[in-house]
């Protein structure tokens, strides 16, 4: 008895995500988890994609956060649709404080919806928010060891990008021994190098975005 | 009936930490639960205190850690004891795992025991280890705004170490919004600055933390 109640909860949780996703290819909207430890640039990431991209597509936001708005504050500034999420004290988002949110954004007036995730490495990697993928970040400030330390993220993703390369020369960070430690757990997955602090590498992103959208929605520049 | 249940499973985990320390402080060992980011920098501290204070302390090393054993592996120069926690995609360690593994540890041959948590800077914030006090270690890498987006880690903690400041040039830390922030959070709490590179500060660490074992143990070097 109590294991079929079990059960039930955990196809609702399922469900709910499958719900979100259906929804979001119905209205033709590609939705990105982004997800990374603290500070390793989620938010700046935004910033460098979003006051590009605005130009081309219908941008909408989701901010995750514990229990500020100071993200969200900084992306207003883009003029897009943000919805912030605060978890008081949760790690993670789950889909249905997604499925909650959407209502609050003209989906059919939207191209893509940025999600950027409560700032932690491991929770974010177990939950399916009904995304069309998971996109990893991680700063050359954190070391070389990322990858083997928190595999599920790494092995989840269908993106890493690599950021704060302009720290490289100040860390003993050894990009042979982050390339081969991401080799080992998810050998197909495309790496970028990039800096959103000097913009290298950033318009590699940008296209590699780009066509993601285009695939997925058919929606023209 | 339910909420009896329940009360009684809060109970067990908080008397499971009064239960280790209680131990601890029967046998004169100090606990430490070292909390950051993934790669702020809590092993290369432990190396850094390691290797000075092994000379007149007796340390014992925890390390919580989801799938490997590198962060271990990097301490076993040290000849100390140390036992390694795979918590298999568990984002933070408890007091039953610690329990568990005080066993292991001939707690009358040691002064202190550092507890090296699971990279995150959420979860492990809210779990009591039965440890004396909690360590929050941030990097500048990570931004300046870590205190106030993750603020319970700031409130618990007995003492902040600001590390990598030798990466202080190359980034838009300001120092001066990371400690508004902070005394908001917690007023009172000491801050050093410190780079476990270059050595910048670990003085003051190491002779902070010989006091708090002297104090505590009453054991003198």
């Amino acid at each position: 008895m109590e294991i079929k109640i079990m059960k039930n909860i955990l196809d609702r949780n399922q469900n709910k995500a499958d719900e979100v996703r259906n929804l979001l290819k119905e209205k033709n909207v590609v939705m990105v988890n982004i997800i990374s430890s603290p500070g390793a640039g989620k938010t700046t990431l935004l910033e460098r994609t979003c006051e590009v991209l605005k130009n081309t597509f219908r941008i909408g936001v989701i901010e995750g956060d514990i229990t500020t708005d100071r993200d969200a504050i900084r992306l207003k500034k883009y003029d897009i649709p943000i919805v912030l999420i605060n978890t008081e004290g949760g790690c993670h988002l789950d889909s249905h404080s997604i499925s909650k949110v959407l209502p609050e954004f003209e989906l059919e007036n939207l191209d893509i919806i940025f999600i950027e995730n409560v700032g932690n490495l491991i929770c974010p990697s177990q939950f399916d928010l009904g995304e069309n993928f998971k996109l990893a970040l991680v700063s050359v400030a954190e070391g070389d060891d990322k990858p083997v330390k928190y595999p599920m993220l790494f092995r989840e993703a269908r993106l890493v990008l690599l950021n704060k390369i302009d720290l490289l020369p100040y860390t003993n960070f050894s990009f042979d021994n982050f390339y081969a430690d991401l080799q080992q757990i998810n050998p197909k997955i495309p790496l970028f190098q990039i800096s959103c602090t000097n913009g290298s590498g950033i318009e590699q992103w940008l296209k590699w975005i780009s066509a993601q959208i285009h695939s997925k929605s058919n929606h023209t520049a």
